[in-house]
């Protein structure tokens, strides 16, 4: 078993234009938990005061596969772990596991840390000896270890003897600056293998010569039995080992398990989650989970796939929970669309004439910059429109949002009204908000209220905004998703337009009528059951 | 001398969303050729009436490095070159290079192509022999040469042995499906060696495992002398091999010459031109020539960076035309932010006291929601504000940013005005727009515009919207980031509330006061020159 390591709160968030909120990093530690990695590096506790509230409400969490890990860096040169404040703030974190780093690079220790080779050695054996004291599992990153072998063999495997000695339980060789190749990764590794053994060696991996998976593929061949890395890839610079690159070959090509039984199937679905969760997409190209790692384009192609898969296909999609789609025709589109059908209405088969038209439908909206892979509640209102299943539960008559400066002391710089139509009767009401589509959501909600009770359960949990061409600035679409759970349920809708608030109050109707229409056909449903 | 081989007009236009226009597909030629590589596969013209159009009219290039190239595959079965139409067309497009793909694996030689092991070898030949005839310098693509080799080795390197006795120039060993590991392609390679010498063998690879510039890498050690893939890395699925990614790996590093002298620093001008062309940003993260790839944004890499480059950087961002960026974030540190003050004032130092007040304020915007990383003109205007050097040019008095509807026929959906105070004159203006902050934008520079006339020239290019802490609904905090250009000159500036029309107000001000402050300070600095 290969142990998976993920990084995407700490090296992951060195990332530009990586920010992660409390209520993210929670997100990302469930979806990575759910996935079945073995462990979370959380975040650096000691040198950042959010980090430290992260892990102290990290300890009311029940994870079901994963383990959480805080990281820092040996103490500071002379003095000793007690009196260094990092060090006791990376302790008070109370996590069954640290990570410690330090330099293995004697250019470093001389030009950056500006110590002796002692001193960082000893820094070294002090701070993992002064955690494994307090009962901590220690995992020592050894920084620069590949540049520093390849300058100064000897101070490096020292600096890993060091770790070693002081009771490291595993020692991770880090090509920190990204740019090593895959036979030096192999060298490194197997001198550092001389003094570990196998089963206490990780390896950490860059990007910067487009070589971190096959330098995480090269330290595992060579003995390494952990990997540390990022799902999505992010890091600095170029970035992390992107996990959901290497896994599948692993699990897949070499026969090496990574995560528990069942869980590979899952890695399209849980990457994009928390890419979702950073505000950025996983790149279309990106192998094994990207959206088009099985798209093909070219006739040649497509038609090789549909009389033998594996002839354009290195792995079958559905190992990896992705899907294969023909860009030439809709055939790949069809099936899929089919199935999501059928939740809806059993009977309806793949060639029924309303799989086209949705197939038809589909293709348009997606032309003009909607997207249902993350707004399930918005297709299946769609769905229920092209098969006739539907019939709108209120109509908004009017709005009208203001955001005005200044306000004086008696409204908020935001506020709306709207008036509602319900079979045959109308209401009119008004709310403040914080920012327009806020004031607005509170008056549709207080226009509906009367009629339909149900949605005092209803709350918002999320909003999301992408700009889907930003050529035009800010006459460009933007792209609303809207997160709405009333208790026991949540659902996801979306709205595009050119006009923020016009693409929020389509997601806004679709969020309430998909409630609406549920808490009909519960009933419905019920009474059924009851006949 | 490696030689390169581009076939992002071929291969590359067979990604998912990459489309070429004629005039396109001519600024990637003399792009490219400006960048100096050998060859450019430049489409399919027996395939492709476009392409057909596209050779006939590049003979009236004059290209300064490169050749051209057009790709076509192995005639029909049961047929002979001259009868076969595709064969035909590939030969008027009168380039003096063909490639011809034919098939390498059994597989699809049963299953895809569905004729005799025999014919294909006869088909191979053939169509070789028939270029060869015709005075073409030929390019055999041995088609999953890989995947054959594992398979069935004999019959792959049969139809390698059927290509070089035909005559054909060069074979290019292909990894088509993408899933071939480094060592596996080194162990390919040096068995089509033993047939072909080193001097007739390329490799095309795929990145369906995260391994193209890795598997580039393995068959260039094991003896091939070109290689081919696409600046960007576009392709069917994952994408080629990115050549911007590789080029500096092997002449920095391996010290193997691919480009002419002096052109390595042009790649990542010359890489970002090409994906604009194809309107696909190049990913931030690219190896070498990405926008983050010697970015640093945590604190000790800043630090470190800025004592010795070599700490943090694995080359010279200058040799492959790229720079360093260190990010404002609360994780950089304080040589960072000292760095960045210094461009304004150069008396500055890391200890000045303006330095310790800017890491207390940006820590504590950061808590609220700020990020300058991407931002650097709300940066500098927010140090101005610091050292005290800084005059607000413009007061907002009041503003008012309606969206409605129903809205008629005479008024958009959304619309504002804005009344403004300049130096003890005030002025009103309106304007509609496409959403609310499009409408703001406009009334505000239509009322300023009477005091700074320079402002016509400003024009908003970009337009981020980011909800910072999703938990809070709509009433999260939003970040706005909104890039701007004069035409010479391009700055990005950031606002955050809880309000997103207030959050843009700010990023708008901002962005207007950064142009004006700009302009005065070149205009002061020509005085001084003058005196």
């Amino acid at each position: 078993m290969i142990e998976i390591f993920d990084t995407t709160l700490r090296d992951g968030a060195q990332g530009e234009g990586i920010n992660f909120s409390l209520q993210d990093k929670f997100a990302v530690i469930r979806a990575l938990d759910e996935l079945g990695v073995a462990w979370i590096e959380a975040g650096s506790p000691g040198s950042n005061p959010k980090d430290a509230e992260l892990f102290r409400a990290t300890r009311r969490l029940s994870l079901k596969n994963a383990k959480l890990c805080a990281f820092g860096s040996t103490r500071r040169p002379d003095t000793t772990p007690e009196k260094d404040p990092q060090l006791r703030r990376l302790l008070e974190a109370e996590t069954g596991a640290v990570t410690i780093f330090g330099k293995s690079w004697d250019l470093h220790v001389r030009e950056v840390l500006r110590v002796s080779p002692e001193e960082n050695l000893a820094m070294i054996s002090g701070t993992v000896a002064w955690f494994k004291a307090a009962g901590r599992f220690v995992f020592f990153d050894a920084e620069h270890f590949f540049d520093g072998w390849k300058e100064n063999p000897d101070y490096a495997l020292a600096a890993v003897s060091a770790a070693l000695d002081a009771g490291a339980d595993t020692v991770v060789l880090c090509d920190t600056n990204g740019g090593s190749f895959p036979g030096e990764i192999a060298g490194g590794t197997a001198a550092a293998l001389s003094l570990a053994g196998d089963s206490r060696l990780g390896i950490h991996a860059h990007n910067d010569a487009g070589l971190a998976v096959a330098n995480a593929l090269a330290a595992i061949e060579a003995g390494c039995r952990h990997v540390q890395g990022t799902i999505v890839g992010f890091g600095e610079r170029c970035g992390n080992t992107s996990l959901a690159a290497l896994i599948p070959s692993l699990e897949l090509k070499l026969g090496r398990a990574c995560l528990p039984k069942g869980k590979l199937e899952r890695i399209s679905e849980i990457t994009r989650r928390i890419a979702e969760t950073a505000n950025v997409p996983v790149p279309a190209a990106m192998p094994y989970v990207g959206s088009s790692a099985f798209s093909h384009k070219g006739g040649m192609h497509s038609d090789g796939v549909l009389k033998t898969p594996r002839s354009f296909e290195h792995i079958d999609p559905v190992l990896v929970g992705n899907d294969r789609q023909l860009l030439m025709s809709e055939v790949g589109g069809r099936s899929a669309i089919a199935e999501r059908v059928r939740k809806i209405d059993p009977t309806i088969t793949r060639e029924h004439p309303a799989v086209s038209a949705l197939v038809e439908k589909l293709k348009s909206m997606e032309a003009e910059g909607w997207a249902f892979e993350g707004a399930g509640a918005s297709f299946e209102l769609l769905v229920r429109r092209e098969l006739g299943r539907y019939k709108p539960l209120f109509r908004i008559l009017a709005y009208r949002v203001m955001s005005e400066h200044p306000t004086g002391e008696s409204i908020a710089c935001s506020h709306a009204w709207a008036k509602v139509w319900v079979d045959g009767q109308d209401e009119i009401a008004a709310a403040e908000g914080d920012g327009p589509v806020n004031a607005l959501d509170g008056a549709l909600r207080r226009a509906l209220i009367r009629f339909y009770p149900e949605l005092e359960q209803v709350r918002l949990t999320d909003y999301k905004v992408r700009v889907i061409d930003g050529g035009a600035a800010t006459a460009a679409k933007v792209r609303v998703l809207i997160e709405s759970t009333d208790g026991p349920g949540a659902w996801t809708t979306v709205g595009v337009s050119a006009d923020i608030i016009d693409a929020s109050r389509s997601a806004l109707v679709d969020s309430i009528e998909y409630k609406l229409i549920g808490d009909i056909e519960r009933k419905f449903k019920t009474y059924g059951n009851a006949d």
